[in-house]
Order: structure tokens, then sequence, then C-alpha cells
């Protein structure tokens, strides 16, 4: 076992407290991880503020994690003492459904292991990346290009992954046009890699604040969702609309911004049921649909992607002891537009 | 000019009167259709009782239309006197957008012109098939293969490509499971289509009451919808859900029966909107479509499939004075499936 410094919630909205956990002993497929940044997601505030339900307390959150091996287990091939690693939002899967193999985890038939707030296949909890140390099976660890900054790779290992994977899997490229529904943390991941891949690429956020940013990041046109006139200006124009809010949105409105056979795909979920009238779907063809991070491959290649390309999320590089103020931050959307803890700093 | 007697409402929900309206000189591409039969469409009785408002009175309903060629004008070279054909639910579009030049009229970006309750290019108000003659370009009339009867390739114009088109599009065939929910005028095709293409296929019903009928259409299984267990025996189970009912459904509960990438279609709309949560869309990258009828190539396709595959709806043939009676039935699903009125009793 491993001893290592955390930060931990006792309970639900509970304060962070610095303290110590232990990590497994190396199994032979094991790779510990020394780890240096851990990125702060919006969904690690509800689960430690519980308001998914089912939290698993203490917690230790964070899921977007990079470092540098530390010690592999016996018999490791992927990955090498001093190798820049990252860990995303599970870190362990069934191996054998139909999605495992298809290096889509996180649909794993089985249920896919969380990184944190969920419980390994032996039944243990499991606590992610609040922490200075970590173990984790190699088939679940990915290789940080070194053209990457490990505190900006760790901000892509949610936020990058849940934009690029619904980004390609809805064939954005070349001739095609997209929207992004707001420019936070996912929203201006999004906007560059929806440009990197060759869209055209519209920012539709609620005010005219960010156009600037947004023109930064790649957008070829920017749009004030407040301003009513937005709507049938955009009327059936774009092939694929990323929604990174996690507010109700008015669908309907959304789905008019639609060619035939475009798609409105959320990635960020609100608490409350959306609703829509089904003429707007049958009208057009349309879809309304949902996607889940990534799976391990795609997250390797968007890294690689990302380093290719140049793109990085903007991030505030935080201490261990300012958590609960980033989460108050977060909450009141003043940040732009991701956090990473320092984890030298715990 | 040609005078024609049709059945015609006065205005909204007013009873059906025999009476005649003139049908426009043949221009070089018209044919002069001498109508035999005419479906009834669950759509028919929400435009003569102005449900979805905008109705243009009077009004001769009727979208479901199959007849004899009795006259072609000077440059028509698809039709000659004689030959058996159909007209569906539009009877012109533009011709030059991308939809009309990819063969999907109905999504013509100048808006189609429907067959009845609309205007034409030149402003004039068309009426349907309730009618002994109708004058349509041949463009939009399609080819009734010998093996089929009139009678019931009449209800395929709409009930037919309208289930048939979306199993295509969203590739239903071997290896596919897929649900039919509701086994009316449309639910009954659609299990025979999904049959026919070689899907797994389960009839969704509220009751048990059509299991033995769902098994002669071809229905490899059949559950109903008011025993809650349905849904979680088959959980996780289907690649595509074609929603043909009209009423609003618990979507979510639906969609928990999509695999991964599934897609619930939807035929049929509401009049109030549907709610689902985000959440169960994003956690199996599931979709929420819909689908409106299909384009003038499709429906020939659909014709002749239906032909080769021994398809068609079942139908009760009734007489031009019993349509209100008809539409009374239709409201109360006192029908087995589709009704047809046969226009010599006109």
């Amino acid at each position: 076992m491993t001893t290592t410094r955390v930060l931990s919630v006792s309970q639900a909205k509970a304060p962070f407290e610095k303290t110590t956990i232990e990590r497994r002993e190396l199994r032979p497929h094991d790779v510990l991880i020394n780890i240096q940044y851990s990125g702060i997601c919006h969904s690690d505030i509800h689960s430690a503020f519980d308001e998914w339900g089912g939290g698993i307390f203490p917690m230790v959150p964070g899921h977007e994690i990079a470092g540098v091996v530390a010690e592999v287990g016996a018999e490791v091939t992927k990955f090498a003492v001093g190798d820049r690693v990252g860990v995303g939002c599970f870190v362990d899967s069934c191996g054998a459904c139909e999605y495992c193999l298809s290096g889509e985890e996180q649909y794993c038939s089985k249920g896919v292991v969380s990184t944190y707030n969920s419980l390994d296949y032996d039944g243990n909890p499991t606590y992610g990346g609040y922490s200075q140390k970590i173990v984790v099976t190699e088939g679940f660890v990915v290789r940080i290009p070194d053209k990457l900054n490990l505190d900006v790779a760790a901000s892509l290992l949610c936020a990058g992954i849940t934009t690029y994977s619904p980004l390609k899997h809805w064939n954005v490229g070349p001739g095609k046009k997209v929207a992004i529904v707001g420019m936070g943390g996912l929203g201006h991941l999004a906007v560059q890699y929806a440009h990197a891949l060759g869209a055209e690429v519209t920012v539709l956020s609620q005010s005219m604040k960010k156009k600037n940013e947004a023109q930064e990041f790649g957008a070829d046109h920017y749009f004030a969702t407040s301003d009513t006139a937005t709507f049938s200006q955009l009327a059936s124009r774009f092939d694929v609309i990323l929604n990174t809010v996690s507010a109700n949105l008015d669908v309907d409105a959304y789905l008019s911004m639609l060619r035939i056979d475009g798609t409105l795909v959320n990635v960020g979920a609100p608490a409350e049921p959306d609703k829509y009238q089904v003429f707007s779907l049958i009208m057009g063809r349309r879809s309304i649909a949902g996607s889940l991070v990534g799976g391990i491959r795609e997250t390797q290649e968007m890294l690689d992607f990302s380093a290719e390309h140049g793109i990085a999320p903007k991030i505030e590089v935080i201490r261990a002891d300012q958590v609960d103020e980033a989460y108050q931050r977060v909450l009141r959307s003043d940040v732009r537009y991701r956090f990473v803890i320092d984890v030298s700093s715990l």
C-alpha cells in the first residue's frame, strides 16, 4: 500500500480537508502515478455536493489527472518510470463486452468504474485526482505528448474528450456548419476542435461579452442567444449544434437552427427535463442526441490531435487550499475557463 | 378545366358535402387521373377539424390517392392513358434546391405543395383525393405495380411511406432489433416492412389485444406497455424504436429500451410537447428523431417493395356517405387498420 496526501470532503457540501488515503499495492498491470496537476470539473461539484445522489463519502474528487509514472507493475508494457501520463473519467471496465472491445469503454455493459465516487469491481471505493499519487491499471492510462504542458493536459482529460468525441462522431469537418452553445470550460475547447477539424464554427453565447476570445479560439461567427433575432437569422443553418450548457434550453428554438438531418448534441445535462415539440424533429428529420466523454483510444487520439494543432484550454492554476473558493467561482461562472490544482501545494 | 365531384367540408368540423370543383387545364407535364380509391389518414381529420390551424376552406382532404390515368399533357413521358398510378402527400416542389435534387422533395427549401389544404406556387388552393378526378404534374405521380390492388395501394401512399422511409433511413435490416410502438394504421405496416427488411421485430402496444395479428404481420415479439415490467425486461435492447403513436410518451422509459447509439424515431406528433431527461440521451449516446413521409423516388421504391414482399394494409372500404362516421371511428380507434373511400360511390 502507498499512503498519499489528498483533498477530501467528509460529507456533502463539507469543506475540503487535507488528509491521507492508501492506494493499493501495484498489481502486475498497474501504474503508480505521481500526480502533478488535477483539473476541476463542474461534475466534481455536483458529486461533492451530492446533487446527483448516491455520493460515497469521504470523497476525493478529480478525473482530470496529469502526472509522471513513478513505478510500474511486473507486467506493464505500455509505460515506463518517468513517462508523462494522464487519467480521465474512468479507471476500469469489463474489457469483454462489445463496447469495451470496440474501444468505447464509457458505455461498458457491466458499468464502467469511475475515477472517483464509484466502486471498483472488488467493491472498494475509488478516489480521484485531488491527490498526490494514484494507482491505475495501464489500459486506462494515456500518454501525454511532449508538446502539451501537464497543467493544460489535465483539463483535456474530461473537458477535451467530452467535446472532441461528439464532434468526431457526428462527422464535423470541412463543409460542415457547427454551432457551439456556451463558451465555458467545455465550449472554449469545442470551438478550437471544431475549427481545427475544418468546420465553419459559430458560437452561440448568452451575451456578446466573449466575442473577441471566441474569434481567437477560431470561431467564424458569434451570436448572442439573448437576442431573439439570432434564432430567425440562423434558421435551418447548422449541421450540428453542440450544446455544452447544463441549463434547460428552448429546445424547439435550437432545433429550428438545424438543417434537414441536423443534430442537437448535448454534453451537459440539466437536472430538470427538457421539452420539445415532436413536429420540430419531424419537419426536418432532425435529431436530439447526447454524448458521454469518449473511450481510451479516442482520448489518446484527442491528446495527440490537441498537441498537433496547438489546442489547449485556458486555465487558472490554483493551490490546494483554494479549491473551496474555486468551486464557488465555478458556480458563478467566474472562471476563464478551467481551474487546475497544482498538486505540489497539497 | 375539368369539373369533378368531390367530398368537401365548408368549414372546420362541418359535415362532408358532395359538391363539385374545377381541376386545372392540363399543362404539358400534367396527368389527369380518374381516382378510384382515396385513403383516410388521421391527418385528414386534424386538417378538416382545423386542429393545426391555418385551414383553407372549403377543403377537400385526401392524400392517399389511387387511380388510372385518363389523359396526359403534350410533353408527358412517364405515363400513358390507362396506367395505374398513385399520388401521395404532395403534388409539387421547387425542383431546384438540394433536397429536391436529392429526391427528398418533402424537405424542399421553398416548401413543398401539399396535396390539399395548401397553396400551389401560383397561389391557388389545392384539393385532395376525396374526389373523382385530379390533375398532377407527372413528377409527383407514382406507378402502382400490377400486383397491388388499387384500394390497398391508396393507403400505402401516406401510411406506407411514412413508416418505410425511416426504417430505411435508420438502417433497419438483418441483425437489427427494432420496436414498433403502436399497431394502428401506421404501425401494422411498419411491422410488415421491418420484418421484410430482415430485422427482429417487437411490437409495443398498450394491451395484449393485437398479439395474434401482430404475429401474422411478422412480429417476433409482442409486449404490452401498460405492464411496467415491459420496460425493465426490454432494457437496452433495441437499435431503433419507431413510434407511430401521436400521444405523449414517457420518453425516458422508451429511451431506456435503446442500445448504445440507438434512436427513438417519431412519425406521429402529439399537440403537447414531449419531455426527456438529457441524461437518458448522454448515458447511451442515444437520439430522439423524427421523420416526414418520403420523397417521390422512395415512394416508388416502397410500392415496388410492397408488391414484391406481399405487404399490404388491412383496410375497410367505405362509401362516400360514410366518411363522417369513419372519422368518428378513427377517433375512437375503431378501425383495423385503415379506411379507404370507394370513389365510385361519390
